[in-house]
C-alpha cells in the first residue's frame, strides 16, 4: 500500500481529492488528509476506507513529523510560506513532495540533499504555475526538435465566469481568492521583451496596455501584462526570443474599467482609511475627488478621468452600486483595497449554479527553414458545478496525477522539479485529456506588427 | 568662551557658518568644523583665529567623542539617520545640540533623559521644516490670542530659481538634492483634509491636483500635495481645523510636464534598467512605450499620454532633450529615477551667476466674533550667488541664531525641542528680518470655495 499524505483541503483540493479517490484501489493507495477544516473533504471521501480525516495541527513539530514518517509522498496544498516546515522533515524522513507552488530560493538550496536521497520533490504543478510550464514545454520542445528557432512565446491565463454563468457587464466574477485579484501588479514595473527591446510598463498604466485574443469558440478576451514575464526566459531556453510576454486574461473592457480604481487610488493596500467603517460607497469615491461643495461626485469623477457620460465603462461603474449614499462598507481600519474587495464581492461573487472557466492562450512564433511560422496554442475548462469548479481541476488533476507517477516512479528524477521535461509534461498531459483538459493547438500566420502598414 | 562643533559642512552651512563667523568677537564663540571636504568651511573660514577645521571621520567613536566633550553645543548636519551617534554622545557628555531634520522616534524616547540633565535639543530648525513652523505658530498663536477658531491652514514650499536666472520652460533648476526632486511623492498616498473630509491622492494622480497660488510681486504659482499634511495636525495644535493642507510651490506648468515623467514610469528607483549604460534618451523613452515597427517614439508618447502636438508641455520635453537619439545616458546598472535625473541635470543645473530662490506661502483660515476672516503670509527669500544661496541662508540662519540663543539661555526649555513656542520663534523670526527674511502677512477675503457658484 502507498501511503499519501495531503496537508491542506481547501476549495481547490476538490478534483485532486477525487482522483485519488478514484484511484485508490487500482492504485493500493491510502490517503490520510489534514486540515482544521474536512468539510470538503469529507464531503468526498467520508468513511471511504482509503482514506483518513485528521483534524491535526501541522504546525506541532511532533504531530506533523508523525505523519509525514507514516507517508511516501506529501502533497503541501498550504500557503507557500508554509511549505519549508514541511519540506525539511520530508527531505530528513526521506519522503517525495509535491506542491503546486512556486520554488523558493530555500527550497532550491536543499536540492543537493534531495538529490542525494533520490527524493524527487515537484514544484509548480497546478494550474499557473504547472500546465502553463507543459502545455509551453512541449509546443517549443517540438519546434526545437524540428530545428526551428524560437522568435517569440507570448501566454496568457484567466480565471473567469463560464458564457453560461456570465450576467454582469465586466464578465467577471471570483472565482479564486479575490484579494489577489484587487492587487494584481501591484510591486513594480511590468517587464517584458518586445521585437527585441525591453519594455517598462508601471502600475499606472498596466490595465490600459492590453492586447486582443481571439480564442475559438469563445470570442474575443484581453490580456494586460504580468510582471515576471523575463524569469521564463532561462527556464525555456528561451534566450534567443525576441519576443516574450506573460498576461492575465479578461473579457474585452475589463482592464479599461478596472483602470478607474487604479487612477483613483483604491487598490492601494499599504494605508488605511480614516472612519472606514462608516463610509459608504460613495463616501469611498468622494475620498479621491477634489473636494467641491456643490458639484456632485459623478460628475467630479467624469471630470477627473475624462470619462464621457455615455460611455459603457460608467455602467460598469454604476452595476457595481459604486454611487450608492446608502450603502455602508462596515470594515474597521480598512485598507482601500480591502474597502474595494468588499464593494465587489457583493456583485462578483459566484451563485450556487454559476460556473467558472479557465482559459489559457500561448503563441509560439519561430522560424524553420528560413521561414517564420506561428502556433497558437488554446485551452478552455469549464467547471462541473461549484465543488468540481475549472480552478479546482486545473490545479488539482496534474498535482494528483504526479503524484501517482511519482510513486509508480513514471516520474523518477530526483531533485527540485519544474514540470518542464518529457519524462513529466507527456504523461501527465496526455492522461489530463481524459479529463476534457485539452489544448487545440493550430499553425497560423506569424504574428506581424503592422500587417496594415502603408508608407507615407 | 563657547564651544561649538559643526559636524558637516556642506553646501546647506554657508550662511551658518559666515552667521558664527561675524557673531564669533562678540559671543566669544570657538567653532570646531569636522567634515570629509572642507572646502566651503576654508572658504568662510579659513585661518580665522576662533575657528578650526578638522578632517576627521565622525564615525570613529573615540575621535566624535573627543571632539564632543569639548563642546558646549554640537550642530549636527549628517543626513538623519546619523544624528542618534552624535545625539547619545551628546546626551553622555551633557552637551546640547541643534539639528535641521525631523525629529526620530528614536530621539524622542530620549526625552525624559535629556529634560533631567537640563539639555536642549533643537531639531527641525531649518527652512522646511523650521521657518515654516516659526512662520506658522507665530500667526496661529495671534489668531487664538485673539479669541479666533482656526478653521483652515494651508502651507506651501519652494526651492526655485530666481527670476532673473530663469531661462528654462519649466522655470525651474535644482537648487538642492536632485534625487530629492525626482522621487518626490512616491511611497504613499498624500492625506490630507478638505472642508472636513479626508482626500486621498495617489502618487499617479499627484501632479494632476494642483492649485494655483499668487505671490505679491513674483506673479502665479502652483503647489501639489505632500504627503504628510495629518501630521501637523496636533503638532500645531489645530485639531478642529477643516481645512489641512501642505504642498509644494513650482511655476505654472511644471507639474502638469512632470506629470508625463510620472505616467511613463521613470521615476521610479525600485529596478534597473537593462543596458542602461548604452541607451540614449530617445531609448530611455522608447522603453515606456508600445512597440512599433513604424511609429516614431515622438507619435507613440503623443498618442499614449494624448498629448496635443501643440501643447506648450511638448517643448519642455524637447527642452531636456529627451527625444536626443545619439545622446547616451551612460550610467550602469541604472534605475529610471537615475536616468532621468542624469538628463535633467544636463538642463537644470544653475549655472555660476545664477540665483536660486525660496518661496514659501501659508494661508490661516479663522472664525472670529462670527466672522470668517483670513492670513495669506507670503515669503520670498533670494540668494545673493552660488556661495551665499537662499537655501543656504534660510537652512542655515535659523540654525545659528538658535545655536546662539541656546549658549546665551534666552531659548532655555529643556527636552527634544520644536521651534514652535514664542521662546523660540519670536526672537528667531526677529533676527531672521536682519537678513531679509521677512514674512508678507495680510487679512484676504476668506477662501471660499465657490465664489462664483450659481444654482441651477
Amino acid at each position: 500500500m502507498k501511503n499519501i499524505l495531503l496537508i491542506g483541503a481547501g476549495k481547490s483540493t476538490s478534483s485532486l481529492i477525487k482522483y485519488l479517490r478514484d484511484k485508490s484501489e487500482q492504485e493500493d493507495l491510502h490517503i490520510t488528509i489534514v486540515d482544521k477544516n474536512l468539510d470538503l473533504a469529507e464531503k468526498i471521501a467520508k468513511d471511504h476506507p482509503r482514506f483518513s480525516l485528521q483534524n491535526v495541527n501541522i504546525f506541532n513539530d511532533e504531530d506533523r513529523n508523525n505523519l509525514i514518517e507514516k507517508a511516501d509522498i506529501v502533497i503541501s496544498m498550504l500557503p507557500a510560506r508554509f511549505h519549508m516546515q514541511v519540506a525539511n522533515d520530508c527531505v530528513r524522513l526521506g519522503k517525495h513532495m509535491v506542491t503546486a507552488s512556486y520554488i523558493s530560493k530555500e527550497l532550491q538550496a536543499m536540492n543537493d540533499e534531495i538529490v542525494k536521497k533520490g527524493l524527487v520533490f515537484m514544484n509548480e504543478i497546478g494550474l499557473d504555475p504547472g500546465i502553463d510550464h507543459m502545455s509551453a514545454m512541449r509546443v517549443i520542445d517540438q519546434i526545437k526538435e524540428q530545428g526551428g528557432k524560437m522568435l517569440l512565446f507570448e501566454s496568457f491565463t484567466g480565471g473567469l465566469v463560464a458564457p453560461e454563468s456570465d450576467d454582469n457587464l465586466w464578465h467577471y466574477k471570483f472565482t479564486w481568492n479575490p484579494r489577489n485579484v484587487v492587487v494584481a501588479g501591484q510591486g513594480g514595473a511590468a517587464q517584458f521583451l518586445h521585437a527585441g527591446k525591453f519594455k517598462y510598463i508601471p502600475y499606472n498604466k498596466l490595465f490600459r496596455r492590453t492586447e486582443f485574443l481571439e480564442v475559438d469558440g469563445y470570442g474575443r478576451f484581453e490580456g494586460y501584462p504580468n510582471r515576471d514575464s523575463l524569469s521564463y526566459q532561462s527556464i525555456y531556453g528561451l534566450e534567443d526570443v525576441k519576443t516574450l510576454y506573460r498576461g492575465t486574461m479578461r473579457r474585452v473592457g475589463f482592464s479599461r474599467a478596472w483602470n478607474v480604481f487604479v487612477q483613483l487610488g483604491m487598490t492601494d493596500d499599504t494605508y488605511t482609511i480614516e472612519d472606514s467603517e462608516n463610509m459608504t460607497n460613495r463616501d469611498f469615491v468622494n475620498a479621491y475627488l477634489p473636494y467641491s461643495p456643490t458639484d456632485s461626485v459623478e460628475l467630479k469623477l467624469r471630470q477627473y478621468l475624462r470619462i464621457d457620460q455615455d460611455d459603457e465603462l460608467w455602467l460598469k461603474l454604476e452595476e457595481l452600486d459604486l454611487f450608492n449614499g446608502e450603502k455602508k462598507i462596515g470594515i474597521k481600519n480598512a485598507t482601500p483595497a480591502q474597502m474595494l474587495q468588499k464593494i465587489l464581492e457583493d456583485k462578483w461573487t459566484l451563485k450556487p449554479d454559476d460556473k467558472d472557466m479557465i482559459v489559457m492562450y500561448h503563441k509560439f512564433g519561430y522560424e524553420l527553414n528560413g521561414e517564420h511560422k506561428q502556433i497558437d496554442s488554446q485551452l478552455v475548462v469549464k467547471g462541473d458545478d461549484q465543488t468540481y469548479t475549472a480552478m479546482a481541476k486545473t490545479v488539482g488533476l496534474p498535482l494528483a496525477i504526479s503524484v501517482i507517477k511519482i510513486l509508480n516512479g513514471e516520474i523518477k528524477t530526483p531533485g527540485v522539479q519544474l514540470p518542464i521535461t518529457k519524462e513529466v509534461y507527456n504523461p501527465i498531459l496526455k492522461e489530463l485529456e481524459d479529463y476534457g483538459i485539452v489544448f487545440n493547438e493550430k499553425e497560423v500566420e506569424f504574428q506581424c506588427y503592422n500587417p496594415n502598414f502603408v508608407a507615407g
